[in-house]
């Protein structure tokens, strides 16, 4: 039996294809010879100069400056103010990484004191992104946890912030407040009165904002926008919109590009001290400089075809192919999970992963503590050797007591996420017959 | 006046073309079309077959293992075997990483212990690479300087080895010994003998060695051969080739490849204990996976055309063209500056760069400590405003006190070098006039 891996957010892996606009561009850029060729449309091969032109020695192997390529950063803060309705950005604010995990990383280090009496704090969201505790971990901060509302399709809630934060006092000093919307695990997607309420709370608490918005394209489900921190931030008006600190992540590697292995990010830092930005400035020049393809990938998400261009039917059909099979298994994965006996789903508005949650039997939970292994581990892992499935347990993203989970991968062809839907059924219905 | 630049080691920004054959490959990897067209030799797209065939999904789109492509491992693995003449090389050995200052970081970190109640050392040239020290200072490490001897051509000696670490005694707990060979940015080569003597001195005082050989495809001094440390190591035989733990560093960013925007490089360790090795996975995997081209970029770096093949006749001859150039230049630079007045040059027999002593008048000296800043980089900035030519200054690097240097890279057109030497030649002594 063949193994289907819906354990990682990674879509090329999982059988979508690359947009072709993006690699006809990067094919360009790599070998400059293909811009004569007649095979290439009009508007791929200008692409391909103007981005050489913006390199040193016009070519890609030139390092960039540590901040990355300055018409990639104009490029990107363009891309922001539109997706904000005008909301002005400027290019010195933005940051190019080898990808969002790095960017949280070098912002962590700009926040993290290990000199301070008391460790730094982070409010961290219950269940989250694994990588996100290990940075925390790894430069000696606290992870400061606090629990979205599973019942509320993950909602996430001040009451809860202010609880966790009074929790964490002399424990931590609490600094920051770690937030991902569109939610990995969840695929929630926050309403912009929460995130109204949310600033409001990091701006009494005098808290950094951090903002994980790498799924800010995947957002179809119904009733459901997107929204970006940094616009609700802008029309809440002075004083909040000029001192709340914020840093918003985006990647290449989600939303319709999926292109994760170029390693590709940034982050747009927004009401930082100017001392602090030159700090930053410096951490984020240890790593010398971003890949130059995952810059020039983000900025061709930041500025795809247009309507006119002679890429864009291809661009526009390849899109809206990859949104309808969203719109598609956000809508149905959820209910078919809700039809299985002991699975339970929230909505999925969102992003590229449902967060099912398991109903196990009680002998099946006591099998597991016998082989020393956290009952949804175990599961996934029988789930893989029977099934040939390839989940992620709710343990590994945090979950409330005694509740169990798995994450899957919904950014997955139709016809593969059927064949994950029907395997995993059968195994679950057959686990908790064994198990009953 | 146009700015000539001379301060990095970026090739294509200092205006050397990228290799044909790479860039092709690589193009054929983002566009799989292009391996249809007609346009392009065999071996290139059988190459870019071969290279897609090893990604997850065919994609150069999907993440990697955190140690890389297996398929890449291997190459490099074989390409190291054959540079060491049949020397046996493990892929499981190979960490693949976004560049080799990152491979040094993460190696870093699996020495560093913080928790001691000394600091870790590392014995590190004076004069080196900057962004070393760097690393050793964010990791909360302390440098332990060992000097070359310039007068030497910057030799190393194992008497000053030994110096060091006596006077690291107390002061931190030395566990590793950093050797740049070939220089940067000194210009120096190690012969077979020199090798010898560290790797003993390594053993007898059991510290890890770190052998960063970047350079090692750009030794054409006379009289000079690059030879590896594993390569030296294993042919001293047990019970050292079995007991002296090494990690020896390589990247696309140097040599004819000169990819330095693609960010990538990679380590290989030697004898390290299998628990550690298990440590090293989980470190190296912090960073998720290396940027895909610059793995890539690594392949055809271990793996050129050879004799026979379709695209051999134009790789050798930009090989031979980007070789004739540094025999060149490696001669003929240090050449030229030891003629000008004030200056000596030591012989250069590899890498990328030479490190003259400048002599400047007291009455410079004088001037740049009343404007706050070292003489050397007081110099720099002198040349840089009034001729135009962007070095950087030997107290970035260290250097004994008293004394100054600046460093210029020579991987650069003859041409561009010519009107260098010619810019700083004129410069220096309208200099030594005005102060003296």
């Amino acid at each position: 039996m063949d193994v289907i891996d819906v354990s990682w957010g990674d879509p090329h892996r999982g059988g979508l294809k690359p947009l072709t606009f993006v690699r006809q561009v990067l094919a360009a850029c790599f070998y400059p010879e293909l811009v004569q060729s007649d095979k290439l449309p009009v508007d791929v091969k200008q692409r391909a100069r103007s981005l050489l032109s913006a390199c040193d020695g016009g070519s890609v192997g030139s390092y960039t400056l540590s901040d990355g390529i300055s018409y990639i950063q104009c490029s990107v803060s363009n891309f922001i103010s539109r997706r904000d309705g005008g909301v002005p950005s400027s290019p010195e604010n933005i940051f190019m990484t080898s990808g969002s995990q790095r960017s949280l990383m070098l912002v962590l280090k700009l926040l993290v004191h290990n000199q301070a009496s008391l460790p730094t704090g982070v409010l961290t969201a219950v269940p989250s992104y694994t990588a996100f505790k290990s940075a925390l971990q790894t430069l000696g901060a606290t992870v400061v946890p606090y629990y979205l509302d599973e019942e509320q399709g993950w909602a996430m809630e001040v009451e809860e912030l202010r609880r966790a934060l009074q929790a964490s006092k002399g424990i931590c000093n609490t600094v920051a407040l770690y937030v991902i919307n569109p939610g990995n695990p969840t695929g929630h997607v926050q309403s912009r009165k929460c995130i109204e309420e949310v600033i409001r709370f990091a701006a009494e608490e005098r808290l950094f904002l951090m903002a994980d918005e790498v799924y800010q394209e995947s957002v179809f489900g119904e009733g459901s926008e997107f929204v970006s921190y940094k616009k609700v931030l802008s029309e809440m008006g002075p004083p909040l919109s000029h001192t709340v600190e914020l840093a918003s992540f985006h990647s290449a590697s989600k939303g319709f590009m999926g292109e994760c292995g170029l390693r590709g990010g940034y982050v747009e830092l927004v009401n930082l001290d100017p001392a602090v930005m030159r700090y930053a400035y410096t951490i984020f020049s240890t790593d010398i400089c971003a890949p130059v393809t995952g810059q020039l990938a983000l900025e061709l998400m930041a500025n795809p075809p247009r309507p006119g261009d002679p890429s864009y039917p291809v661009y526009a059909q390849e899109t809206q192919s990859i949104q309808a099979m969203l719109v598609h298994n956000m809508n149905w994965v959820p209910e078919v999970l809700n039809n299985i006996p002991g699975i339970s789903c929230q909505p999925m508005m969102g992003g590229a992963f449902v967060f099912p949650r398991l109903y196990l039997p009680q002998a099946a939970i006591e099998k597991a503590k016998v082989v020393g292994m956290q009952p949804d581990l175990w599961y996934c892992k029988q789930l893989l050797e029977e099934a040939g499935v390839c989940v992620r347990p709710g343990c590994e993203y945090g979950q409330t007591e005694g509740n169990h989970h798995i994450r899957l991968c919904v950014m997955t062809p139709v016809e593969t996420m059927e064949e994950v839907l029907k395997r995993l059924k059968n195994f679950h219905l057959h686990f908790l017959k064994e198990f009953s």
